[in-house]
């Protein structure tokens, strides 16, 4: 179902600044949280930067795993998307209560995201940020893409549970990749 | 015209993922590019990182004064976005060849964006991924918004001149901030 997405596209679905969802595994337990402080660091090989607080649930497997997945959603998952991140892989199987189903990845551990249309399997490259602000530097090591889901509508955050949602597209002629 | 924004609410405009302007000067002469590579760090004080390449006329200007300003424009200047991006301070003065606004800022060297609707004057605080990945953590000091914007549209870049812009809002409960 999924398929491959070329590493050089990776760019073109963070750039605009998605909420996502990032899958950690340790002990063969998987959690999922929601994400929205990442950014592009390189087009290819991709890097991304992200910030996982120590208080995250998720910070002590993506730190000891140095692994994770990044998986977007589209707008019709905003209600999991928030309850995701209204609770702690501490207390709840969150697959589980929230009706999410995890796949196996390729490269890395933790699993993808069956109804997310881009997931993201992801190496930690850097972490000398990350005792200071929690901010771990990724690389993209496999990418796929569900050809199902045409032309995704992706949320992004305000604050607050306010999200606000893909709009028209806008092409312009520029150099920049 | 620019009141004060509080450093609290900082977040909720760079959270979202737009496009922004990134302003820089030097020996009197000011700059500004097109920036898509940025992500909060921290809520308060505002923590900020943004990836500026080597290549970017900026990215030297950065690194010596340590100061910034990230301004951020609505839907309506995509051209004048679009055409900062296609060209090089080294060549151009930018502010007059797109008629851009520059206004002193409080606590930079960097000038404001007029045009803009939230200008945040930084200062580099943490420099230890410049010389890998180009990427600079700032902190927010002094918060601008225009009033006179009312529920400004922003730009998120998918690639080569392609923006998605704003389009409606979803609000769920949300214990997140």
């Amino acid at each position: 179902m999924m398929k491959d997405l070329p590493l050089s596209k990776v760019y073109q679905l963070l750039e605009p600044g998605p909420v996502v969802l990032l899958t950690t595994a340790r002990n063969g337990r998987a959690n999922v949280m929601t994400m929205s402080w990442h950014m592009m660091v390189e087009f290819e090989p991709p890097l991304v930067a992200c910030v996982v607080s120590p208080r995250d649930f998720s910070y002590a497997p993506l730190r000891a795993t140095k692994e994770c997945v990044i998986a977007i959603p589209a707008m019709e998952l905003a209600s999991k998307v928030v309850e995701v991140g209204n609770c702690s892989g501490r207390d709840v199987d969150k697959f589980k209560a929230f009706g999410l189903t995890p796949v196996d990845a390729e490269r890395v551990a933790p699993p993808l995201v069956a109804e997310c249309f881009a997931n993201f399997e992801c190496k930690v490259v850097d972490a000398r940020l990350v005792n200071k602000f929690g901010l771990f530097v990724l690389e993209v090591v496999k990418a796929w893409i569900d050809p199902i889901q045409k032309n995704p509508k992706t949320l992004h955050h305000r604050g607050f549970g306010e999200f606000v949602v893909d709009g028209e597209t806008l092409r312009l002629k520029s150099k920049m990749p």
